[in-house]
């Protein structure tokens, strides 16, 4: 089994996470720490708890970070073209959902949960990484009692998606991700380089409704505008880039991917811009010296991910 | 024909460049300018008197910058490691050439002979892009009256040479790189992405050493330290990086392209990186937005520059 703690902002594309960690069999979902990001953590809290109470989640759900690490940082509009006014493609949402959350901060139920499952626990972490980094940062001693961190977030070898060089994630807290990627703990990044070409079809999407039931009609019918929004990159369907995240915790062989140190670029054109130095590389005296290695997936079997994420939200996984 | 001049730090693959240039039938080689990278300027110039004595090139050479665009940037060691402390393979050359150069700074050979040649020259650059920066600084009308500038430097969606994202003419003078892409005039930009996978072996140098005769021997002498240098990266041969440059400007088709805006970033862990935004794809305002659009090559066929390089220094080209 593996424990998870499942950091998100939901967020279309967290949604779909959200349920295939849920119905995955061998996970345990310990539970759902919420960010700003999609949308306010006001607004990715209450999409939490709706999700929970529409797909009957028992796990906790603690709300985290209002801002960046650096509260200095300007703060930057939603992206409400993305994601919808309410986080989940502007399908109907209560204003409030009557369930509560955890009474502690994300960050400190990161920390009491790790503590309470030494070596056990999987971070992953799908929005900004504020919360793992308010984590570290009051409790530095949890690195070394997380199983592994695995994060969508970055990009390597391709294009950003907010900048020419950054991706959404790691562009909104840049600090944040810098301090995440270089702590003593094992990191899996799962960013654009693989998930900007694992793309789900509305019809392939319709077909898991239909065979899914409200469940997944709900799924589906919040994931409309967003497939709509990504008409302008993808012929027929939307990234699911959170997924892939959680897919590489069940399935880390669908991937390839490369070690190595990894920093985040904090400030200047390049902001939020996650950079790679591939062990046995050598360079001159650099910033990306004596850092923990990481892992960053470079390569994935997309349809293989893409029916993986299928069958498990069916219940048809023989896993 | 192509009136050319070449901006360029010999430097050994700087020298096979400039035996091309001065070769090749469709080129008009107006004078060689010279800046400090490879090694200090002294010895940069003292090495193009050395081979524009031994390779009987007729056009004058002028003495450009010796240090940043942005003087306060902190000093760095030559790569001797590179290209041989004297700069040429530490093969032997005299401590002074009884040649003179020409009397201007090469900023201002460059401007004076852009403004004779109005629209018709096509700036090489191969080395920091320090001199072309002072050009544009000193008369910013010139970007108007070149026909073209083709550099070498940079990379793009592959890794760096001197940091895990920065290539070593542009990481020599990021301020002055930044300049020179942005300037109202048309750059292409010959980087990593396609010098990195255009290597030329020792035996096939060796090849047309035997071919050549004492002119082509000394380029093949200068070249060996560079070769067993590069044993770390290729299987047998040397990156012909600034050759490449040189190759675009008589056969582009050999070539694939992008085009967009480039950018440069200044300090910080990815000083010196070169990040383009690829014309077409949408980000919200950013420091790419209405700039001029520059050419990036992505691709290239490498055998077949490689073997119109020999052709060309070999007298061979059918041109």
């Amino acid at each position: 089994m593996h424990k998870v703690i499942y950091d998100t902002d939901p967020g279309v594309d967290d949604a779909m996470a959200l349920l295939f960690l849920h119905r995955h069999s061998d996970i345990d979902l310990l539970g759902v720490t919420t960010v700003f990001g999609n949308a306010s953590v006001d607004t990715t809290t209450r999409n939490a708890l709706f999700l929970k109470r529409e797909w009957n989640i028992a796990c906790p759900v603690a709300r985290g970070a209002s801002v960046t690490f650096d509260p200095s940082r300007r703060e930057r509009d939603w992206p409400t073209f993305v994601h919808g006014r309410n986080g989940l493609g502007d399908i109907e949402v209560p204003e409030t959902i009557d369930l509560s959350t955890d009474p502690r901060p994300a960050h400190q139920f990161i920390i009491d949960t790790v503590r309470a499952n030494p070596g056990e626990v999987t971070l992953v972490a799908v929005g900004r990484m504020t919360n793992l980094a308010l984590a570290l940062k009051h409790d530095p001693e949890i690195a070394k009692q997380v199983k592994d961190v695995v994060i969508m977030g970055g990009n390597f070898y391709v294009p950003g998606n907010v900048t020419p060089v950054a991706e959404a994630n790691i562009h909104g807290d840049p600090e944040a991700a810098d301090a995440v990627m270089t702590a003593a703990w094992k990191v899996v990044v799962v960013g654009l380089d693989v998930t900007a070409v694992t793309t789900m079809s509305r019809s392939y999407l319709a077909d898991m409704a239909k065979a899914g039931g409200p469940s997944v009609q709900l799924l589906s019918d919040l994931s409309q505008s967003y497939i709509d929004f990504y008409s302008h990159a993808v012929d027929d369907g939307m990234m699911v880039h959170d997924s892939c995240a959680c897919v590489y915790v069940v399935a880390p062989e669908l991937f390839d991917t490369i070690e190595g140190s990894v920093r985040v670029v904090c400030g200047g054109i390049a902001d939020g811009q996650t950079i790679v130095k591939p062990n046995g590389r050598h360079f001159p005296p650099n910033e990306w010296d004596n850092l923990p290695t990481q892992i960053v997936c470079t390569g994935i079997r997309s349809q293989a991910v893409i029916d993986l994420i299928r069958d498990v939200i069916l219940g048809k996984a023989n896993h």
